[in-house]
């Protein structure tokens, strides 16, 4: 038990390729090596509305496949929606982020994200197009010596 | 990055006017004023089983009608469950409220809730009448100068 | 208003029956009583993709069996999922950890978790079978006198 004296913020930017699940496992590793991160707790947070943060399996890609078609089936893009005026994707998008969620937080111990076996950080993007999404990144806890 | 020097805790007590969703947005901006809050995170977490926290839009209000319609369809309220002691109301939302969640985290900026630009934070009633909700604010992170 | 002086971290293994909810709040106030914690926060991390984490109603037990009734309804096991091959329960299960999430807290004041009155804490299984599953608990915030 040690006492906290590191709060370290960044934010990432990844490019999305249009529906579907983009790794940033990597890219966190990197932050809480740069943060100089040692024991605590990474918080992290999508500033967006149509797309989501999941941590799931990344070692089948199927699995992806399969939650991809779960989101459509839960929301449809042809379910008599009211807010149209962004497109047939937009609404099942934002469904799809609310159920899903857009914060999320994973335990750091000896500096490495304390993931379980199977687990990698996903950014779940709900549009059918590319788009550009900011993930804030933060580190509170205990620096490395 | 900065040492953390700051926890402060409130309850915010929300009157909702029954399903649907309550802009919070602005008491929470009240509250990291009053805590001094400058850098670091501020966790939101309800009280209750019946409603739920949820970051979305915040500029169509026809997005949270989509969502209510979105959530009714996931949960009907006709759908044979067998706790129906306190309503046809009740069953469903503590579903909707498993779903979306009932603790959620932003990051703070210069004492600002770091939000996106459509990001609006809702306490989301899934009661079909008014009720009072218990909402725990906390800033933990480095207080202003 | 005070500063944190404390990050404790437990891991705590829960032996799961197979799919269903299993209680973790005596568990966790355990934890906090070891860790000294008085104001803070508490975080909960689960280390797996086919169960979760959940925060619901521990009065009426059939709330438990609607609320199993309802994820069956919304990921069923004879879908015509791709990912088939750890048997027809378990992509299901990966799209019931998405949707309810494994990373959450709740707020500590004098050492207790700040938990509504009807509210338990749950890992949720989401396999047929009976599982060992890793949940991380942290406390960061203050630390008792």
């Amino acid at each position: 038990m040690t006492a906290p004296d590191r709060v370290a913020t960044a934010t990432l930017t990844v490019e999305t390729p249009g529906e579907g699940f983009c790794e940033i496992t990597a890219e966190v590793g990197r932050f809480l090596a740069d943060a100089g991160a040692r024991d605590g707790v990474l918080l992290l947070y999508l500033r967006h509305t149509s797309a989501s943060l999941v941590i799931q399996e990344n070692a089948d890609p199927e699995v992806q496949t399969d939650l991809r078609t779960a989101l459509r089936r839960l929301a449809p893009a042809d379910a008599g929606w009211v807010h149209d005026t962004e497109g047939p994707d937009d609404m099942p998008a934002h469904v799809k982020a609310m159920l899903n969620g857009i914060s999320l937080h994973v335990p750091v111990t000896d500096g490495k994200p304390a993931l379980g076996t199977w687990q990698g950080i996903y950014v779940a993007e709900h549009r059918a197009r590319p788009h550009r999404r900011d993930v804030i990144l933060q580190f509170i806890g205990r620096a490395g010596t």
